[in-house]
């Protein structure tokens, strides 16, 4: 069960910096670029969660084998993208990208919970967590963020239930990790449906 | 005189999430990126000062009513704007901003000298506040920030003097209400004075 | 010993201040818009550094000494800018500035060292501190960070090389401030050869 939950951690953390592996390459920008843009889509969230909410040390710091992680997959994808050879598949991306929706959305919520923030701040930190991290990409490339745009089916959206229930089942008394997995079963469908059917927000 | 201050604290909350939600629109944003423009514009400036002054838990934590309001407004105003009715005047608003300018300037720089901030420091944190808001807004929509245009009557100088007042008037002995009052006044009269007559900085 | 650190800080901080001030005025942004970028360029990475590390009261407010000393340099410099009189020499310039790399580098990574960060994170914060002010610099003048781009010679990686020395001598045992000495002398010569000979990453 804990492994299990590593497994997604490691596996979104890694989707979250290879789509900023691919915009950075996007944009020409060198090595030092993918890296930092790398980090800062994968660690983003979590930093600003952690500042907002004072709790130190951060995420990254203290669990810094991730580091070394997207340092090896940035290499690699860099290396990879440069012969133009994207082996990633768009469909498994989007399937690990929605599961570690869910886990980041449930991580900021009981995070925040925990240190008594009410329960909307709570779930906005949440959003956050997951969200905040591709904003920084794109506003690091220079490009209005992708999160806003009314072309894209809904995301901050899926977050936002996400963390609703999983408050509502931490209210309810249920242990910590089965609302975790519960919210992130949630947050996964409700995505994968909206990028099926193409869900947008209607304004 | 407490109800009072509310008063213009929630009106000027108002008026820097509503330049939001216009500005989010402008750029053809969903409703996602409107209510996050809203909140960034009107909550940055604070938050802005709580984590450099490292002062937790954070305001809209702490007073998640504001969210609420400011949801509120965002889907009012996100609607009767997507009908092209502007329904604001341009000059009430001016003048709510300018009560906003004065006293989020004020609360930045008596909350910094609380913490024992040295002068200089404090009023730069007072202009922070009142002004980072909208900074973070003008670069989330991707743009150069409207506060550094010559085009634009000075902003930041009606804070920097209103800062000193405060200042002024705290080493004075004032009572930190009567010197929030006087801040106010001061910088809401500099700033129409010079959206009125247009003033710009010579260089 | 000290006081020789003392000077190579002050002109550090001058060169990165100085580089945001012509930026600026190269947007064509007005005084407000030169003073925010010119500390946001000198003080960006070591605030960063502190509030990632949550270690206050943060460098500018603690010496605003230094806010006295960038308000002369941008006040002189915007004057002299203006009359299309660019009297620095950007040589003298790029000296100054691998000069406050390698300082940077070394204060980053000294602070999080003592506060017991791993040695990964700590030298990205080294290397964070060093950089991170000019990002948030081109960020605000709405353009993709200069550090990013393949047409520069290495910057960051001068940095990154500069952390390691520091750590190595500072696990070897050595006084932190010959630690620091070392460590600003290898950056400065790496940075100088990166220019001379246009060094660029691979990809």
């Amino acid at each position: 069960m804990r492994s299990f939950l590593s497994i997604i951690e490691i596996l979104a953390v890694l989707a979250f910096a290879y789509s900023g592996v691919v915009e950075a390459r996007r944009h020409g920008f060198d090595f030092v670029g993918v890296l930092t843009i790398a980090f800062v889509t994968a660690f983003g969230g979590g930093t600003l969660r952690d500042v907002l909410l004072n709790r130190h040390p951060l995420y990254w710091i203290e669990h810094w084998q991730f580091l070394v992680y997207i340092f090896a997959l940035s290499a690699c994808a860099a290396l990879l993208l440069r012969f133009n050879q994207d082996f990633s598949s768009r469909r498994t991306l989007m399937l690990i990208d929605a599961l570690g929706l869910g886990l980041f959305t449930a991580s900021g919520v009981g995070i925040a919970l925990e240190m008594n923030a009410p329960l909307l701040p709570a779930a906005l930190v949440g959003v956050m967590t997951a969200t905040f991290g591709g904003v920084l990409r794109d506003v690091l490339c220079s490009q209005k963020p992708r999160l806003f745009q009314p072309t894209e089916p809904i995301y901050a959206i899926c977050a936002f239930v996400g963390a609703w229930i999983y408050i509502l089942l931490d209210r309810l008394g249920f242990l910590p990790e089965l609302a975790l997995l519960i919210c992130i079963a949630v947050t996964f469908l409700l995505r994968v449906l909206a990028v099926r059917f193409n869900f947008k927000l209607p304004f």
